[in-house]
């Protein structure tokens, strides 16, 4: 059998790879649409494809509880209920849980908490979010981990990463599909020492594929580039590396300069709603809806493609956002996934060519003085 | 110069023809998606050309108020705004105004009105409702008429006719583009005596194209039907028959029958955002939230290839109602546009090869018992 992660080429530290999974392979560095609950907000699974992505990602905690992984299973599992024929990585429905504050008990066992849909009891196992995921019968699931609080101290950190070790064993464990992909996620927020205990306790393990967990999660972006400068490098390099939960396309410049392959976010889908567009000029994004637009015949970019710039000005889609029209929301998230999409196209294609640094030194230099971190969450 | 209307096929009292406007020929019977606001709610132009679309409606009120006619000029016209490339009809803003209960008051020269967006005091004249329309760049504009209350005494309905009338002058009189197609437009609600002097009245004047208004405003089926038995007959045969704000399936074969050739409703977009989808079986129509099909494997309808049709299962659409996701309304919208243009051109082969009756008696079979009569609006 070929590994699963295979490298193609190497531009500093950027790697141009592909990832082979039982639905299929897609190539890195790259970045994955949010199907929240299953449906990536406002876009159809044919229009998600000619925008250029591979893999989809979605939400165990939203889909175990509507409509229920088991119900997912009976009505064809994953791929046949979304629509979507690649690869779909799920997350472990830790991130939500763990959001669910005064909501929720931890133990060694895992997670009581309440559903916010009805506010029933349910209970959160390395086990069963393994089990979640398998049924629903994803191409990649990742291994619960505990998401601590930033401001907790250096000792209760330790004992958690700790009990995140556990848990990733009992995760690997709990696997009974040979084909199922899991991943280990590295935690220990903005301290050095703790990662670095972190990514040796999880990369002894046999995982698939290796995330770095609790970054973008509202810390400043100094605080997460400086983790990024080392902490890619204390993972394997034979293995594909995940930076959950980000972020702007600066972000991902960043991390993939340090070595990370792939990527997700609510940015360009939740920005979308909101209006705000990004754009491949400098500034870099803008928002539709300010009346400056209203008069605007051009696209929202010229150099985009996708069906919102081959079809539609400026003006069109600011009066559709002013009268509540919901082609308008529709619209910016398809431009914004085209443009992130784009961007890693790009990416890829400057890695293999050599051509990465003078990219990586063009995003950056438009998001100098710009800041869109305000604690990203990993569903939406 | 070739005629507008060419008649190309009779079946019985059903005509098969083609309309030539400046943006482009149009098939009839053909069914015009509503584009209240200028977007067909959740539904890109490219999905709507794919659906089988050719002409799409606007109204005239919602954009007069919201970006403006001279914006809309000043940023291409209304093909460009909107970037549908084919014809499009606008109404005349009249329907809309009349629905302002309270809010409006009506004299010889036209209709004073409190905008229900900030209650600003506005004016609408036959003059100023066409040159709105030209204004805007539409193919096909339509006169303003004054709908009366269907309980209004027959004296009163009279004087209101006979000022529709001369509002129908004063629209034609205004039109100063003479590519702009201009429809007359036949009120008398359901008394034959009145219809049958609106349409010696508005027939008598070189409208482009006849439209019977006034009915599917919530009468009982039967009487709407009584009016098609013998108003469409009324109307000129060497131009085309508008019925406006139908209507279901079946009052679209039955107006067919009477010889009616183009139609627009709101029903295939408003009730499939509320999970309502039309299928070609019997009976015709379910609704999607309906439990009994979170685990129905099959698409919303086997016949049909539309986007929803061709990706997704009833089980899929039924869990995006039931979390609330947009994409559920999308699909659902698209289905039932698919569902009425893929019935009108059903309709137009059937009137070629001599099969129509057989058509209308399936559908008539099927609809048999159901109403779905409840006062529709021209705009959503």
């Amino acid at each position: 059998m070929t590994k699963r992660y295979q490298l193609k080429a190497i531009c500093g530290k950027a790697r141009r790879g592909s990832f082979r999974t039982r639905q299929g392979i897609f190539q890195t560095p790259t970045f994955m649409p949010v199907g929240t609950r299953a449906s990536v907000k406002g876009v159809d699974v044919e229009r998600l494809a000619e925008l250029g992505a591979e893999v989809m990602l979605v939400n165990t905690y939203h889909l175990w509880l509507r409509p229920g992984h088991e119900r997912i299973k009976k009505v064809g599992g994953i791929n046949t209920f979304t629509g979507w024929k690649g690869p779909i990585l799920s997350d472990s429905g830790g991130f939500q849980v763990f959001s669910l504050k005064g909501m929720r008990t931890l133990t060694e066992e895992g997670v009581e908490f309440r559903s916010h849909i009805d506010g029933s009891k349910q209970f959160l196992s390395p086990e069963g979010s393994i089990n979640v995921q398998q049924t629903m019968g994803v191409s990649i699931a990742m291994a619960l981990d505990e998401c601590p609080a930033a401001n907790i101290d250096f000792a209760a950190f330790e004992k958690s990463l700790a009990m995140t070790f556990r848990w990733a064993k009992r995760s690997l464990e709990a696997r009974t599909d040979p084909e199922l992909c899991v991943f280990g996620i590295t935690q220990g927020g903005c301290h050095q020492q703790l990662r670095t205990i972190a990514s040796e306790q999880i990369c002894s393990l046999s995982f698939d594929g290796f995330a770095i967990g609790g970054l973008s999660v509202g810390e400043p972006k100094n605080q997460m580039y400086e983790v990024l400068s080392y902490h890619p490098d204390q993972l394997p390099a034979d293995h594909i590396r995940y930076l959950m939960g980000v972020g702007t396309p600066e972000d991902i410049v960043e991390a993939v300069s340090q070595g990370v392959d792939i990527f997700d976010c609510v940015m360009p889908t939740r920005s979308g709603r909101f209006g705000r567009v990004f754009i491949d000029s400098d500034p870099p994004f803008f928002n539709i809806k300010n009346s400056t637009f209203a008069e605007d015949t051009g696209p929202i970019d010229p150099s985009c493609r996708c069906v919102a710039c081959r079809n539609y000005s400026r003006a069109y889609i600011n009066h559709l956002f002013k009268v509540g029209e919901m082609l308008g929301p529709q619209l910016a998230s398809i431009h914004n996934l085209t443009h992130y999409l784009t961007l890693m196209r790009r990416i890829r294609e400057s890695i293999e060519d050599g051509t990465f640094p003078a990219l990586y030194a063009v995003i950056k230099e438009r998001w100098r003085t710009l800041d869109l971190h305000q604690g990203a969450s990993a569903a939406e």
